[in-house]
């Protein structure tokens, strides 16, 4: 690509241009390692200047090299000139004899701050749908190195971390933006800049949409890029390369950092949770790093330097005897005979609630309040695990509760019956889960108790029998 | 430091930006760990406005808690008013009843580019040495929140990498810029605004100087300052501080790079040279981590990525067997016999050079054509190592050259006469290591060769004896 190398040239001839362009696009499907015969490549295509050049430029490679190609198109309905552009598109690729696919998607009311990263979210969505209805594993997208250094910019703006400024990548999968972890996102303009595109545009004569919204400095990127990059521009010739090259920086230590984050958490992970000796052994910021990349793994938003450091000072020099909980506004850090676990936030059910219901056979019942389901398993003839008669099951009138205290449970015939708290206590639930381990009662009988087990009084010994668990969800 | 938390107010009461600036001085102290027993504290103190804040609120705290303090300035003549300036100083440190310590430097000719840094690294020597000369352990900065945010967005601009991202700490010490490994900088407004600063000096009346030379847009910083700050301070208020926590993340981030680094030399590195199985099992990230932490060590400057990565495909792609260079502006890649060696760039000393020289009883002679000198090592009487007699030594005329093949060498009365390469062989010197060993003849005979050793010819039994060795710089 070292022809997109020299962006300040005033006039780019548009053969030159064309040229770097396709190269750049055959580079990218390569790095990607894209398989003409078995592969469906397809184009986010708004009909803007930019995806319009890179729609002309990916046309023009499929027919050479017989590709097959498709230009994907989501309509939110922002613009009262959305309709037309949607038209446009579809007479653009018509002209091209490309497949046309497009969606309509309606943005829930938001605040105005919110309808950019609303509206961004809505069309990641439904080219997520879009690539799976028509069976494209690649989505190209004409993000050039202009936006890579406004992207990089917008995140140093808003203070984030690493992650955010290493801009985007050349390639990537993005499961949480796009509903699958198959389909990847290949940016084959990130080093082109877009007054190389514009050159593209005007040389080819090339129809596209103006998009008013760009114009609107409400949103943080048009202001960025309309008051901005142009003072940068005149004060730093070609800054936005050295920005890429930041962002390059920044995405290699990103690379490593989770690398060192996996190694960690698998010398001080076990099972669900973290082991204490082990966080003790870590400096300060491995610390930080192996704590953000468990919070991801669990879908967790990422805490603030203040809270993790709040958290690993608690963690650390509380008595190793003592039990504490650290609470984030997704969760909640358990400290508990050494071991560190991660909950996540939930509302432990109302007091007094009696849920009843009737087993039907079914396999599972979600029991939404506990957060969890109760698991009916048929024992194969022969099992030795113990379980209950189907057809006496199905009689009763279950009953889920939570513990009112005193509750005891037999688990055996050969052993005794116990309270309830000594069961949690010698099966080891830490204390925050006993809330929302709930009771099964049949009348007036306890039968099962999640996180400990079945009470004996009514095992069957033949015929069908239903072995009864708890899993939370 | 809550109080410098919100930088965005218009009006900012004076009191409150007292207390702010002196509680900020106050935890910086602490958290270095400030001895007011036992330190001296200095301030770097150009007149400017920001430095004049920072000596009014430095001086009120000493003297409250009796600390020992010092004022320090740097005259370079840049501006045609640098005298008065140093005279404004001089009499406010004398109304303030402080010391006042100044030096003039002189900026070497440099293009007009160039006399920002220049400026800069004049400006930290001399501090260096003004804290030394006067036994201060500590240098205070008036660096605040803004010019953090420029820190970060000018070495943004010029695409750096995670070092530089990272901006400027609350304190470190910078051996490269003051001259010694024990002064510590310390910045303990860098979470105050310049807002702050500026209604801190209106309030008291705080007299100052202007910089004309702020106001110059040819500097970087200063079409920074006044071209940048401004559109984003208008489009992003307060991004000064997401800015800086962004800085924060960085700096996080490159503490973990170092920490990982050093524990990847210690398991790869081996007396000067790398392993190549050790490096072969790193990831590309982490062997990069390395290798950038190896140059810095070295004091070799920063190669590029994409010559990184180049380096990295030779090294691992060669054959085991294979000897390898790769050239660097400030030195050399070399892998032999599965080992890696950073060897600095050397010239080679002139084919044909030969220097003459007597020996006076020196203990040791520098020969600069082979970046390195020759030891002459007074063996103690009943040392079982060979030496020649130091008599016979003085009363020759010595000549250092180069080889130019055939000659031999014997090292002892009961081994063979070899040639050099064959001693070379046997001792394994990597083959670039060869031209940068001299010889030494007395007369026709060669007495010694670097990387080999004495010839026993002319080795004595008694009396005074000498043992000559090599050593590269």
């Amino acid at each position: 690509m070292s022809d997109l190398s020299s962006p300040s040239d005033d006039a780019i001839p548009a053969g030159k241009v064309a040229q770097a362009l396709t190269q750049a696009l055959r580079g990218a499907l390569e790095a990607i390692g894209f398989d003409a015969g078995a592969d469906t490549l397809a184009v986010a295509y708004s009909g803007g200047l930019d995806s319009s050049v890179l729609l002309d430029v990916a046309a023009a490679l499929a027919a050479e090299q017989g590709l097959r190609l498709l230009a994907l198109h989501v309509h939110h309905g922002l613009s009262p000139n959305a309709d037309a552009w949607l038209a446009h598109c579809a007479q653009r690729c018509a002209a091209l004899a490309l497949p046309f696919h497009a969606e309509r998607v309606a943005l829930d009311k938001v605040a105005d701050s919110g309808v950019e990263e609303a509206a961004r979210l809505a069309r990641y969505a439904a080219l997520g749908r879009l690539c799976r209805e028509h069976g494209a594993r690649l989505l190209l997208t004409a993000h050039h190195l202009d936006d890579q250094a406004e992207t990089v910019l917008l995140q140093l703006l808003r203070g984030s971390g690493l992650a955010g400024m290493s801009g985007m990548e050349a390639s990537n999968t993005a499961p949480a933006l796009l509903g699958d972890e198959a389909t990847l996102i290949a940016r084959p303009f990130l080093a082109a800049t877009r007054a190389q595109l514009e050159a593209y545009a005007d040389g080819r004569g090339l129809p596209h949409i103006e998009d008013e919204s760009n114009a609107d400095t409400r949103y943080a990127r048009n202001a960025l890029r309309h008051q901005v990059m142009p003072a940068l521009g005149r004060a730093f010739p070609g800054f936005q390369q050295r920005l890429a090259r930041a962002a390059g920086h920044a995405q290699g230590a990103q690379e490593l950092l989770q690398e060192v984050a996996q190694q960690d958490l698998a010398r001080c992970g076990h099972e669900n949770h973290l082991l204490m000796p082990a966080l003790r052994a870590l400096s300060e910021q491995r610390f930080f790093n192996l704590m953000r990349h468990w919070f991801a793994l669990r879908g967790m938003r990422m805490p603030s330097a203040a809270w993790m450091q709040e958290m690993r000072s608690q963690l650390l020099e509380a008595d190793v005897e003592a039990q504490l909980c650290v609470s984030h506004p997704d969760g909640e850090v358990h400290r508990y005979r050494e071991r560190v676990f991660l909950a996540p936030r939930r509302t432990p059910p109302d007091e007094g609630l009696v849920l009843r219901l009737k087993w039907n056979g079914e396999a599972s019942l979600a029991i939404a309040p506990y957060y969890g389901a109760l698991h009916f398993d048929r024992l194969e003839q022969g099992d030795a695990r113990p379980g209950f008669d189907a057809g006496w099951l199905r009689a009763q009138t279950l009953q889920v509760q939570g513990r009112s205290g005193g509750e005891r449970i037999k688990l055996a015939a050969n052993r005794p019956a116990r309270s309830l708290k000594q069961h949690f206590q010698s099966a080891d639930v830490p204390a925050w889960e006993r809330p929302f381990l709930p009771l099964l009662l049949a009348g007036d009988a306890l039968i099962f108790a999640a996180g400990i087990g079945m009470d004996c009084a009514h095992f069957a010994t033949g015929g069908e029998r239903i072995a009864i668990r708890w899993q939370a969800r």
